[in-house]
C-alpha cells in the first residue's frame, strides 16, 4: 500500500515502528562508505599482476626506441594511443595521454580556453562575463565543480531516458554566451543512461551561435558494462563529421575504473583544430607524462580486446553489489510509492528519486546510523536540487557483506523520513 | 694568441685550417644531441631497481592504512610528502606532492592566478593587461616559455655570479603590474650559480608594489651536486619570514633528475595562504595524483639521506662529461680570447659565451656537423638574446666517447665562427 493513502493513524503507527527500527541499526555502530564512485579492494586486485610488468628486468622502450623512462614524448607512446584511441572510438592521430586523470585533462581543457580562444576570432572564455554552460541534471558534481571554479552560470537541463533533453538543449545554444555541454553519454552518472542514437545525432547537428561551443564528451564507462547486453553509443565524432561539426566534441576516457583509480591513464580525443590548440598549451606545461605507466597498461592489455576481457571481471564483481541496491529498494521500499530509480547496465551509480523534500533527511538518517551516501544535491550544480529528491547510490566500495547492511539503513531511512514528511504535510 | 690580435693575414690562414678541419667533421656523419638536460642511461640504471618495489605481493598502503592504488588524498601521501619537505626544507604541512613534472605544478601555478586573485581584493592577473615578470637572463627557456603562453611582458635582469642583478629587482618590483620572479637558486640553468646570501636575503626582503607579486622559486638541482663541495643556499622560507614575507615565494623541486625524468615525483611548498589558494583550484582539478608512484619512490629512498646517498651515483656519472666539456673548453678554444664561461659546481649545464654575434652560427655549424646544441637564444625570453652569444652545453644525454667528439666540433666550430665574424669586421 502506498504511503500516500494512508491515513494519519496509519501513518503514525509507521512512524512509531520505523523510529524503533532506526534505533536499533543506529545503535549497531556502523561505518560504512558508500558516497563516491570508488572500486572495491577485490577490483583493484584485478589489476595487481600490472604492477609485476614493469621491473628492472625489461626494456622499457617504445615501439620506436625511446626511453619511456627518460624525458620527451609529449603526447603520449605511440602504443598506448592506440590502445586509448581504442577505447574512445577514434584513430590515434586524434588522441592525446595525459596522465592518471581525465578529470584533470577536462579541467585543463576548461581552464585552456578560459585564456586562449578556442578558435581564432572569439574571445578567451574569461572575457565573455556571462558565460553559461549546459549542464545535464542529474549529473556528476565534479563537471559541475569545474565549470564552477571556472565562473560559469550552469544552466541546468532534465535528462530523459535518451540523455539530455534535446529540445532545451536545441533552444539554450542559440544563445552565444552557451559556451559547452557536459556530457556522459554512456551508463550516465549517476542514472546510467545512455544517450539514444537520436540523442547523439541531434549533439552532432547542433548550429550553436557560440562558434567556440564544445561538447564536453566524458565517456568515462565506455566499456563498464553490468550486464551481458550490448549497449551501443553511436560515435560522436562519425556524427558530428556528417554535420561538418568535427571540432564540437572533445572525448575523455582513462583506465581508472579499469586498472587503479590512483595510477590509471588518462587521455582525451579532438579534431585537428582542438587539439592543435590543445597542445600548444601542454608543450608549455609538461615535457611529458608518465610514460612507464603508460607502457605497463600496454603491455598488461596488450590491445581493447585484452581490456574487454578484463572488464568482464569487474563486471562480476560489481554484478551482485548492484543487485543488492535493486533488490533491496524492490523487496523493502519500492511498494510504499515513495522511491523512482533506474536499473543500470552499466557504470557506477544506482541513481534514486525519494519522496521530493525527503533526499537531504535521508543523508542525513543514514548519516547519523554510521552511512555516508554522497550529500544529497551533489548530482545538481551548486549542489542544489530544487526537488530534494535525488540520491546516488554507490555501491562499489562496499563488501557485499556491508551493502546489504547499508542498504537495510537507507530503507529504513528512505521510509522514516518519507513518512515523516507526509505526517507534517497532514 | 687571441684572436682579436690577428692580423688579417694570420685570420685568413686560421680560417683555411678550421675550414678544412670542419669539412673533416663533417664527413664523419655524427649525430649526436647536446640540446637538453637530459640524464643518460647510466642514470637512469641507477633506478631501474625501484621499479621492483612496488609489485603484486607488496602492501600499497600508506602508513595510515589508505589504499595508495584507489582515489583520494588530493595533496599527496604523507611519507611523501615528508621526503619532499626534506628536499624543499620546509616542514610536510607546507608540501603538496603532485605529478611527475615540477614545470607542470609552476605552469598549473601561475594559471592559476590568471583567473583567480593571488591574493583577496586582487585582479586576477589576465585582468593586468600589461602584466609583467622578471626573468633572469641567461635562464630557462621553459620557464619563459610559460610566461610568454600566458601573455607576460618579460622584463630581463641579467645574472651575476651571486644570482639575479638585485639593483635592478629591487627598481622593477616598484611596479605593480610586475607580478612575479623566475628563480633557480641553486645551481641555475644555464650558469650553475647558486644564489649568495645576499642575494637570497634581498628577494626575502622584497617589498613589491603589487601585493601579489610571488617568486617561483625553482629549486630543481637542489641536492644535484658535481663536486665534494657543501654548496649552501639560504632557506627561502626562513629568510622570508624574518622579513614578514612568507606569503612570496613558491618552491618547487622534482626527482625528474633522481630518478626517472618521466616517471619521478614533483611537489611544490608555499605558504598557508598561497597553499589554501592552490589547493582550492587542485581540488576541482583532480581527485589525486599518482600515489603508487609516490610510494615506490619513499621505499625506494626511505629518506632524504638515502636520496642524497643516490645523488652520489649520479655525480660520479656526471662529473666526467663535466670534465670534457671544460677539458676541451680549456685545452682548445680559450686561448683565442673567444670563450667565457662558468665552473659549475652542480646541475645540468655548461654556460658559455663565445664571441658576439656568432652564438647562432656556433650552433648552426654544429647542427650542420651533426651536433645538436640547445638553439642559440633559448636562454633568453622570446629566444632573442641580444649579444648573439650565449650557448647552453647539455653534457650529461651522450656518452663519454661522443661527448669528446661533440665537444671536438664544437671547438673547431667556435673558432670558426669567430675568425668569420672578425674577418667580416675587418
Amino acid at each position: 500500500m502506498l504511503y500516500k493513502d494512508y491515513t494519519k493513524e496509519q501513518l503514525s503507527a509507521e512512524y512509531e515502528k520505523l523510529s524503533a527500527e532506526y534505533n536499533e541499526i543506529k545503535n549497531l555502530g556502523l561505518s560504512l562508505n558508500m558516497s563516491r564512485g570508488v572500486p572495491c579492494k577485490e577490483q583493484l586486485e584485478l589489476s595487481a599482476r600490472m604492477l609485476d610488468i614493469i621491473n628492472s628486468s625489461v626494456q622499457c622502450q617504445t615501439v620506436d626506441g625511446q626511453d619511456c623512462r627518460n624525458y620527451g614524448i609529449m603526447d603520449g607512446i605511440p602504443s598506448c594511443k592506440a590502445l586509448m584511441a581504442d577505447m574512445l572510438g577514434v584513430t590515434p592521430d586524434m588522441v592525446m595521454v595525459g596522465g592518471n586523470s581525465s578529470l584533470n585533462m577536462m579541467f585543463d581543457t576548461i581552464a585552456t580556453f578560459m585564456t586562449t580562444p578556442v578558435i581564432e576570432g572569439e574571445k578567451p572564455w574569461y572575457e565573455v562575463k556571462n558565460r553559461k554552460f549546459i549542464c545535464p541534471v542529474p549529473g556528476y558534481d565534479r563537471h559541475f565543480g569545474i565549470t564552477e571554479y571556472f565562473g560559469f552560470d550552469m544552466i541546468t537541463v532534465p535528462m530523459t531516458d535518451e540523455g539530455p533533453d534535446m529540445d532545451m538543449v536545441e533552444e539554450l545554444v542559440k544563445d552565444d554566451s552557451v559556451k559547452g555541454i557536459w556530457c556522459v553519454p554512456k551508463y550516465s552518472n549517476p542514472q546510467g543512461i545512455t544517450y539514444s542514437d537520436e540523442t547523439v545525432r541531434r549533439l552532432a547537428a547542433l548550429k550553436p551561435a557560440a562558434k567556440d561551443f564544445r561538447i564536453m564528451w566524458d565517456n568515462a564507462y565506455v566499456i563498464h558494462d553490468l550486464t551481458d547486453e550490448e549497449v551501443d553509443l553511436l560515435n560522436i565524432f562519425t556524427e558530428c563529421k556528417k554535420y561538418d561539426n568535427i571540432d564540437l566534441p572533445i572525448e575523455f576516457c582513462s583506465t581508472s575504473k579499469i586498472t587503479f583509480p590512483g595510477s590509471g591513464v588518462a587521455a582525451m580525443a579532438a579534431s585537428e583544430n582542438n587539439m592543435a590548440v590543445i597542445k600548444n598549451k601542454y608543450k608549455y606545461q609538461t615535457i611529458g607524462f608518465d610514460k612507464i605507466n603508460m607502457l605497463r597498461h600496454v603491455r598488461f592489455f596488450n590491445d581493447i580486446d585484452g581490456m574487454k576481457a578484463h572488464m568482464k571481471q569487474h563486471k562480476a564483481i560489481l554484478r551482485p553489489r548492484f543487485d543488492i541496491v535493486l533488490d533491496t529498494i524492490k523487496a523493502n521500499i519500492e511498494e510504499y510509492g515513495i522511491i523512482e530509480y533506474e536499473e543500470p547496465k552499466g557504470g557506477y551509480f544506482v541513481s534514486v528519486n525519494v519522496l521530493n523534500g525527503t533526499a537531504k533527511r535521508v543523508v542525513g538518517l543514514c548519516k547519523e546510523a554510521g552511512v555516508i551516501l554522497t550529500g544529497a544535491g551533489a548530482t545538481y550544480p551548486y549542489g542544489n536540487d530544487p526537488e530534494d529528491s535525488n540520491i546516488r547510490i554507490a555501491p562499489t566500495a562496499p563488501s557485499v557483506e556491508d551493502l546489504s547492511k547499508a542498504m537495510c539503513v537507507f530503507s529504513v531511512c528512505c521510509k522514516l523520513a518519507a513518512v515523516e514528511k507526509l505526517l507534517n504535510n497532514n
